[in-house]
């Protein structure tokens, strides 16, 4: 017998998950519209030469391999295959791949695509990506990405936008978040004032866990990558930022954006990020968010090294989570792919994660199930054809509405039909109904019933 | 320089080929949630024990295979890789598969989750499928389906109210059908009748093709079945029911379902189809159809063995293409995954060929492409921070909108932006508008230009 479960990692979603997902992506995707960004969707699989170094090298390693169709074997490398070399052999026996995520395969497609669009490409992207990765309580094999990029301009109008469509998301959404922002330009200027400019990438790896383990931890990983005692020091003067971010009734904000323009500012790269960081804060101030809090935050790096400005992570602020969005702006994306003078800026919202807060927070509307509200019964031949009419007309007026499918069926095991579906209402016809051209609607909450024509009925469930 | 293209028989999507495939499938899924039909997803892989052997030789050819991460060559079969054996090899290098459509994950998902549905359980699912095909003009190795099935009951209610859904797509669409309807038992009684029980698939798959090559063709192809000549005269005698189809005045369907119950109810089997499909043939009637046109074609097949009662195709009247949905009932899906006695009836809608139809009868709405309606300009800095507080309010009054990112550009490559994007509207804020608190809205279309308060140009757009 077959196997009758889907491949570890990935999940299935019943009726009532799709609508919780459904009620997310709706949401997000208004504001994607609202905000003027179209949709676009590309294959699962690109060419492997597309994807592969990318990632860095723990990344290739998770990106899956479709084995070439048909006699693959026939074009293997016969030396690979010999030597059993099973990372060698691959980009003989496969020329294909799963994506990896939305921004390599959107970079592909700008470059492919560069005639037949309108530069500021505004776009949003909402797709299942896949990652070989170890299966583990909230990490899948197989989850969706939902991702809004502008490419083809430097303006910093973007990034304000986008931190206003964050800030209308979780508004609708009703989650409390911190924006974080950070520019990587002011990381480059950090690495550069304590001395250690060639040691950015340590740096940053080692700042950016600042939220979840003590700063002595850090400062223990960072001797160990030798950084000198006294670059530490000068570090942790910079980082006195973050760790007094709860002080009250102060603009932190404007506290610690003076202090980074003191010490940040002797590179003409630190100047440049403390002025977009700078005119990106004043902006929003004036514009004013709606709900979400916007935080400067010396000590976000977030990992992908393309990023060349602004970055931005979202926090959620009542659940113990890591970040629940993020992005950034990117200036050499396509540059890969021989398109260059492209600067870009995208963000990502984590719908898993998001999934998780709403849930965690009981947050999800209850009426948010997509599901049939008008139960038609069926007690006997004559009856059901009265139903079958009365159900198109139901339906021409726009009720989700159906029949119970059998008429040899008791009542009872009709009723508990509409109630194991969550169906508010049943229509009842029997003989006197008949008779009398009339339906008993049935609320299945309340337990309330009225004798109705059909058009009363339609008329009060519409 | 790594590839800038998507893999050949893939395709990317631009933002109007969303718009329009989003038409489609809204339409679509409208009817789905109406008639009570609930979401659902599975993940793109599959084991592929699941699907390995449910499409026949052809088809398990035509699976994407999935290669095993990490060192997939450790445990691969030695004797197979010695003898370069892919087909073999597959098996302990591939465990995962991508799925072929959507019927057999869903089978699948039915017996997994048992427990966690309500029988008959009524899903809709619209994802991707992936094939090996050899890629050409119209058939792509990527493609959606778009499915709704019923299953855990035998009623004919499903098959009369799925007629009904196809009719209110079409009509929806505007595209004018014709839906063809058979039952399975009467092709059983068919090859009965003519003296070849034992011809049964050979039979279908000949009749099948009458819409494409003339009867002497189709004739040839039986002889060299070993059909007997005399079995092929009453085959002739209950097609001459459909080349007659195109009779004017009669009821096609009255008179063709009298000559079948003439000649194809000898067995019990043909005794049931016929009774079937008179059933639903006249509730159809009953209820009226609102666009399309029901028609009995003893001909029609379908090429899927697992069919076991009606079966399902529709056509579009005004266009010379291949059927552009399918669908019918099948008793015993899910038993190959341990679960007996669950009857299903189900439906799948051609999403590319609806796409084509609709593309060449012009059938495609001209407001389909969702896009921005109001393009803010930028001249300088005060008046980008008036228009970024207007934007600010035109989104919040739920008016898709942006502004132009750079504030260095002339008026005409501004305008030349919003007609490049077809946005509708341009307000226009320079030294007079602000001094006045104005904003000139100009109309792309007619060239109109308006002097008005920004809640005046929120009150006209709204």
């Amino acid at each position: 017998m077959a196997s009758v479960s889907s491949p570890k990692g990935t999940r299935d979603f019943l009726p009532f998950e799709m609508a919780r997902r459904n009620y997310i992506f709706d949401t997000i995707k208004k504001y994607f519209k609202l905000f003027g960004y179209v949709s676009i969707e590309t294959p699962a699989m690109e060419n492997l030469s597309t994807l592969t170094g990318k990632y860095g090298d723990e990344g290739d390693k998770l990106i899956f391999k479709i084995l070439n169709s048909g006699d693959y074997l026939k074009d293997a490398n016969a030396k690979d295959l010999e030597e059993k070399n099973s990372s060698l052999l691959v980009s003989s026996i496969a020329e294909k791949a799963l994506r990896y995520d939305l921004t390599v395969p959107f970079a592909r497609f700008v470059v492919q695509h560069q005639n037949d669009i309108v530069f500021p490409f505004k776009r949003y992207q909402i797709q299942p990506v896949w990652r070989a990765d170890r299966p583990q309580k909230g990490r899948y094999r197989e989850f969706y990405q939902c991702d809004a990029d502008v490419v083809g301009s430097e303006s910093l109008l973007y990034e304000i936008e986008l931190i206003q469509l964050f800030d209308n998301v979780f508004a609708d959404l009703g989650i409390n978040v911190t924006i974080k922002i950070n520019n990587r330009k002011l990381l480059v200027a950090l690495a550069h004032f304590i001395g250690e400019p060639e040691k950015l990438i340590p740096l940053t790896i080692a700042i950016d866990k600042l939220d979840k383990m003590p700063l002595e931890k850090i400062v223990e990983e960072l001797l160990s990558a030798e950084f000198s005692e006294n670059s530490i020091d000068k570090l942790k003067s910079i980082l006195a930022i973050k760790i007094k971010k709860e002080d009250k009734g102060i603009n932190v904000n404007a506290r610690n954006i003076s202090i980074v323009k003191e010490k940040l500012t002797q590179t003409a790269e630190g100047k440049k990020g403390v002025e977009e960081l700078e005119f990106i804060l004043d902006e929003v101030e004036k514009l004013k968010l709606k709900h979400a809090n916007l935080l400067f935050d010396i000590s976000l790096a977030r990992g992908l090294n393309y990023y060349t400005g602004s970055i931005f992570e979202v926090i959620a602020d009542d659940v113990q989570m890591g970040s629940i969005c993020g992005g950034g702006r990117y200036d050499n994306l396509t540059e890969i792919f021989g398109l260059k003078g492209i600067s870009g800026v995208g963000i990502s919202f984590g719908a898993d994660r998001i999934y998780d807060v709403l849930n965690e927070l009981n947050l999800f509307p209850t009426t948010s199930l997509e599901n049939t509200k008008l139960l038609f019964t069926n007690f006997g031949t004559l009856e059901e054809s009265f139903c079958l009419e009365a159900l198109r007309q139901t339906r021409e007026a726009r009720i989700s509405s159906e029949i119970y499918p059998d008429h040899d069926s008791k009542i009872k095991k009709q009723l508990k039909y509409a109630n194991d579906k969550q169906i508010q209402f049943v229509a009842m016809v029997g003989e006197d109904e008949l008779k009398n051209n009339t339906i008993t609607l049935k609320n299945m909450a309340s337990g309330e019933q009225l004798s109705l024509s059909l058009s009363q009925l339609i008329e009060k469930l519409k």
